[in-house]
């Protein structure tokens, strides 16, 4: 049974909405969560939710406990007058997940097991990817081509972050994110503009 | 304490080692596992390990349930009269982890599973990576330049494991793999010749 009870924003209320919404992403993935339904959980006013979180996808990137929101970085690849920065999108990806400091990304690594642990975290992951990077300015557009691109530039981003902090390789697991932007960001550049063939080869 | 009694070798015995395996290569890391304390732990003499694995490497890949040997992969790389086939690299990696017929790869998955969940398995399939790839026949030889290219090999192949088999974000996640082989063989291709800028851009 949801809880019914109503109570006031307080220290605790956030953490609380924030646990009630990691439930609800995992019950009923991304799409099947509403706010409604994880205001309910959390024995709060809807309103006080979008007190704390503009949209679902806030109330995600914060129970994913994610460093910020895939929208924005690409976003920033899109330069004015057309044309992507690969490099530049390696390193704010980077910069997002390393934000504390720290040597290694301790959230990157959470976030890899959690995706890795369960198929409901791992579909809420896609579908919010999926919305995010498709829709609401994102530099990709819904259309067959695009999905590839997008697809192939996500996991060269992911390949990236699982090779530096979770297994740790060198030179990648510290060198100087400039560094590693200058190695991979080509590749994003080239991803970007692929005209992918899709027929395998004979 | 380790057991000393000696068993005979039998239906569960590999299965015995192979369990004996993974604690000793949680705890010790690769490097720091040997052939006898694994026997040792599994009660049984050190031959018989002999007699199921030719080597440590072999072990790890039974103890980590991986598909295959990464130093297969590598070495079909490498091409009569030197050169390189990122294309083919792909497709094989992909084969390896889809032996099973089936759609997606729980081998992977499991893989991914254990090592964000492990620190110690993510250092000792580290140390496994970096012996199986810089020793022993493989392409790539043991200086600075060589491991900026594996790593960033190991890492657009990792992001392709995680983009299909975990995440599923299509067309990546049901794409024929001679398909996916063509889309981010080149990828592989630059990073084998690169010849990596070190310093971070001003």
């Amino acid at each position: 049974m949801a809880k019914v009870g109503r109570r006031p924003g307080g220290a605790d209320t956030r953490a609380e909405i924030v646990a009630a919404a990691s439930l609800e992403f995992a019950e009923g993935g991304y799409a099947g969560a509403s706010l409604r339904a994880i205001a309910r959980r959390a024995g709060v006013d809807p309103a006080l939710v979008h007190h704390y979180f503009a949209d679902k996808s806030e109330l995600f990137v914060a129970a994913m406990d994610l460093p910020g929101d895939p929208q924005a970085v690409a976003q920033e690849a899109t330069v004015p007058g057309g044309g992507f920065l690969g490099e530049r999108v390696v390193e704010r990806f980077l910069a997002q997940w390393e934000e504390d400091g720290v040597s290694g990304s301790p959230a990157f690594v959470a976030m890899a097991q959690a995706v890795a642990s369960s198929p409901e975290a791992a579909d809420a992951m896609r579908e919010f990817l999926a919305e995010r990077l498709t829709h609401g300015g994102g530099p990709f557009d819904d259309v067959d081509v695009a999905h590839v691109r997008r697809a192939l530039i996500s996991s060269q981003l992911v390949g990236l972050g699982w090779t530096r902090y979770v297994l740790r390789i060198e030179p990648l697991a510290s060198a100087p994110r400039a560094v590693v932007a200058r190695w991979a960001g080509p590749t994003l550049d080239r991803y970007f503009t692929l005209d992918p063939p899709t027929e395998p080869p004979n």
